[in-house]
């Protein structure tokens, strides 16, 4: 049999829009100079109708109409000639449970050939199926032309790597098709990018091929929602788990002939990068973990690229969908920051990035000469506005109120505030995004100005450890220099010490612990929610754990305010992590 | 039997604080001068060990581990000599599904001898049970001297009142207890404020305990946690759905015995105002509307004396539980801020507040002087930080970039953005909580600055709309009246058309339609998720529909980053409603 699976990028609520796309690719899943057959049945994601995650807009009953106007649509304008697998959002009619099912239909000649429901709802980390959805009550097999296909939406192929060792899923949906002799296995997928879960996918479908000797295909979504990041990388493994094919990061077509498991790939986006991730495969290794599993540390090397990807689509993709072209971000000379604007002109084109360098009374010399090189190098305009105009205005106000009180963090915060007014003044001024620059480290131990440095529609690293940021900005240079370029980001900018240059001489090791051992610290915390004995008996300090968490705890209500984050790791701060702001906090706090 | 329910505010986290509280309040109530016998059974709410919702904490083993250390100390530490009944959190060892379970357990002697789990969890707006526990298979009985007592752990008993017409429990715990012939139903619950719901509290227990012929004791947690507010207002109905006893909104204990239906309250925390709230206990009415059918408009009448006071115990609650005693605000001259200032010296009392007003170019006299006004009413200390120095440093510094560019939202919103960075600065200095004083009218169509106006760590008024802002403004004053006061709330801020005051004479309703009309769309809006066509079929404007549903729609990025509000209606902003921020928007946009 001859199925292509088409990964794709849905807007959300654009049922029209989404519908349109669809019946335009099935189409061009057929047009010429292709050396397999034409396709049989074509395989798009889940809920490639509705885009994914709806979140609440599913509590509107009109969205479960337009999603299924949708599928009318497509019933309406689909080529006769082929059977093509949808995911959608429809109504449960069962008179009992949740009003909405996540629904994966085969529309063939104008009619709903087949119907599988999902059964695994995902409800932890961002996800909140629960809240909408009631689960699938069985698994069918879809039977066209004497195959046997099973279909295993998202989740529902991941029993055997569940979000956290002390949860089971009661139904195991891959194990009873298997059982029910399928000879087919396809995936619909709404995957988020994390670093490192290809892996997990991979080993999940040649598992899967291996027992029950089929061939695996599975079809992800594209582009980016807010926070997610939908990687594709559609596959198919054939029965043995050996790989024949596989799409990467946009839009794509990816066909295989299940008879003789050969694969043939059609582009449809153009992708924004150079670089074709099939360059960064992973390799099958004996005792490849789980994405499951503890972490240890912040992203390792191999994952570095993946996570240069995912923000690239993230930045580009919120743009798009948002309806922006140019964005604008504060420069300090220092590393998040130059990151950032890095990504940005990788992402959006350095025409549409404007960087905006605030120095104060604090600032060295050697930031505002880092930032201009930088903007040089990468062909960033930059904009320089100094802050000791405002901020002289500012302390002359509240030189009474505050009289005999000494310089604190009110004054420190202060100025952080007054770049933020200038960022939003430029962003509202010019219709552009304003970036924030924040990373994970920082936004974990409260190290930032709410209002002030964390002002941003966007957070591009705000889900990057400290030492990842330093990580990637390695990377990217490495990458330059591979292709004979100057290194995007001077290596003064990697080599200085970070700063926050809102007092004399100021360093973050002066608050904060060494990175190195910080962010270590801070993954058993927030990926791995290790409590205070726990992270101390890995062996680190006790009295620095306590610090760590402590700090973390008490900073929840600057995250609470935090602009939404690109998703890379297991646990990103954001709708993903939910945490009260009143609660216990002893000096001895456990958690 | 002598029952007493006892109604707690717990801290989330503090394991330790709540056993030693539980402890406490079954001494208090075996307490000398009571009227009848002493209690066999004391019911505490459900998860009053961890407080609630302990949110992703749960994530953390460490939390389990917590609330079983405080279950043992339950054990080893209450009098032998009665059964105390308690809601905590305990790891499912089931060996399939969810990590955790909602249960609730009766000590006796030391001895763990009844359990009941939660059945139904919630997991619609600001509920995420089904994120973490695995629900109940059975219901089971206590059996204590002949007696047959049922649990239905909060949600349990709702299966009458679904959160959505459209959705319907599979199962109905409160029937399958009656089935089992119980003779009195207990329902420790954890339930949050929202205006109206006591009636559904008790139309629900009525219907009961007509149904089985059966007392029903309903025990509900107090105080607040963050956006939440627990109204606790526990009561107890006899056989023929008759109210017996009822508390107030703190901690106390009500005693029942089930044998006469005569019933004492015995009040353990001092209630934060004069008025008892018993005075507006709701009366029984035929047609009793339920919570969630469809609402109509903003809070009626009846129900701003309950919206006062959970905004006055939202306010404290928050300030006890972060460890602040301070608040400070902007005092615009308008009514919001007024009001918010009134309560917040209601809640902390007024030595607690400071109001900052913070005049421009813009700002008529009038407002200053009703600022001074207000303060010196309610001996308010207000101090006085014009912004026009700094802005014309903004201004000067920004002249260059944005020259022969009109003035337009970049100036205006910068004017609200200096307040913030004033007022934060004040926070800082002075250890102090900034309150944010927006409404629910402006956070929907967006008609509020991030970063500016939006600045403080609790928005106590954003989940009221603008009517209502007058409404609970206009109940101030008629209560100060009532006993012989001069009006908080000076007429003038009533009475004047509402301004932000960011450009030469500029109105609200320059850009907004006029409130009583506005709030009536967002209330089917946001409330009862109406898409468009479904409210201008009740007879709405098309036009000015879809005006109001798109600046909703498009402020949503807005509302990411604001402050928590202190929830009163069945929909607030925040954590109990979910949108993506990137989605189609047409200018049709149905939804």
């Amino acid at each position: 049999m001859i199925i292509s699976i088409v990964q794709m990028n849905s807007v959300i609520g654009d049922f029209e829009g989404n519908a349109d796309k669809i019946v335009n690719y099935v189409n061009q899943a057929f047009s010429s100079g292709r050396k397999l057959a034409q396709p049989e049945l074509i395989i798009f994601p889940e809920m490639a109708l509705c885009g994914y995650p709806p979140m609440d807009l599913l509590d509107y009953d009109a969205f479960a109409e337009g999603s299924l106007a949708g599928l009318r649509k497509l019933q309406k304008n689909l080529p006769a000639s082929v059977a093509v697998g949808v995911g959608y959002v429809d109504r449960n009619r069962s008179g009992s449970g949740r009003a909405l099912i996540n629904a994966f239909s085969v529309i063939s000649d104008g009619k709903i050939v087949f119907t599988q429901l999902k059964t695994l709802l995902p409800t932890y980390d961002v996800f909140d199926e629960a809240r909408y959805f009631e689960p699938a009550k069985v698994r069918k097999v879809f039977t066209p032309q004497q195959a046997r296909i099973g279909f295993a939406i998202c989740e529902d192929f991941w029993w055997e790597a569940p979000p956290s060792p002390d949860f089971r899923y009661p139904i195991d949906p891959v194990k009873e098709l298997l059982d029910s002799s399928i000879d087919i296995l396809i995936v619909p997928s709404a995957s988020p990018f994390i670093a490192g879960k290809l892996k997990t996918r991979l080993r999940l479908a040649r598992n899967t091929a291996r027992e029950g000797h089929i061939p695996v295909l599975y079809c992800n979504s594209t582009g980016a929602n807010d926070s997610l990041v939908f990687d594709g990388r559609s596959f198919a493994v054939d029965s043995k788990g050996d790989m024949v094919g596989m799409c990467g990061w946009e839009d794509e077509i990816l066909t295989i002939d299940t008879t003789t498991m050969t694969a043939e790939n059609l582009v449809l986006a153009q992708t924004s990068r150079v670089q074709h991730l099939s360059t960064i495969l992973p390799q099958e290794q004996p005792g490849d973990a789980a994405a499951s599993a503890p972490q240890q540390d912040p992203a390792n090397h191999d994952e570095i690229e993946e996570i240069h990807q995912a923000l690239i689509v993230g930045i580009k993709d919120y743009l798009e969908k948002t309806g922006f072209s140019k964005v604008c971000l504060g420069l300090s000379g220092g590393i998040d920051s130059a990151l950032v604007a890095v990504l940005a002109a990788e992402a959006v084109g350095a025409d549409n990035v404007v960087c905006i360098a605030m120095p104060s009374r604090f600032s060295s010399e050697g930031s505002m000469n880092d930032a201009i090189e930088l903007c040089r190098r990468n062909r960033i305009h930059l904009e320089k506005l100094p802050i000791e105009v405002p901020f002289t205005a500012f302390l002359s106000q509240l030189s009474v109120p505050f009289a005999g009180r000494p310089f604190d963090s009110a004054e420190e915060n202060l100025q952080a505030r007054i770049r933020g007014c200038y960022l939003m003044a430029w962003s509202n001024k010019f219709n552009s995004i304003l970036l924030t620059t924040g990373n994970k480290s920082e936004l974990a131990t409260g190290y930032c100005t709410l209002y002030g440095d964390m002002c941003g529609a966007l957070a591009p690293i705000a889900d990057l450890y400290k030492t990842e940021v330093y990580a990637l900005s390695r990377h990217i240079n490495a990458l330059a220099r591979q292709a004979g370029k100057m290194d995007p980001i001077p290596e003064a900018i990697i080599l200085k010490a970070p700063s926050a240059e809102l007092r004399l001489n100021q360093k973050d090791q002066d608050s904060l612990p060494e990175y190195e051992i910080l962010d270590k610290i801070l993954v058993q915390y927030i990926e791995n929610n290790k409590a205070f004995d726990e992270i101390v008996e890995q062996g680190f300090d006790a009295a620095l754990v306590r610090k760590v968490l402590l700090m973390t705890a008490r900073a929840e209500f600057k995250r609470r305010q935090a602009a939404p984050a690109i998703k890379v790791s297991r646990r990103a701060f954001g709708i993903g992590r939910r945490l009260p702001l009143a609660r216990a906090m002893y000096e001895a706090d456990s958690i």
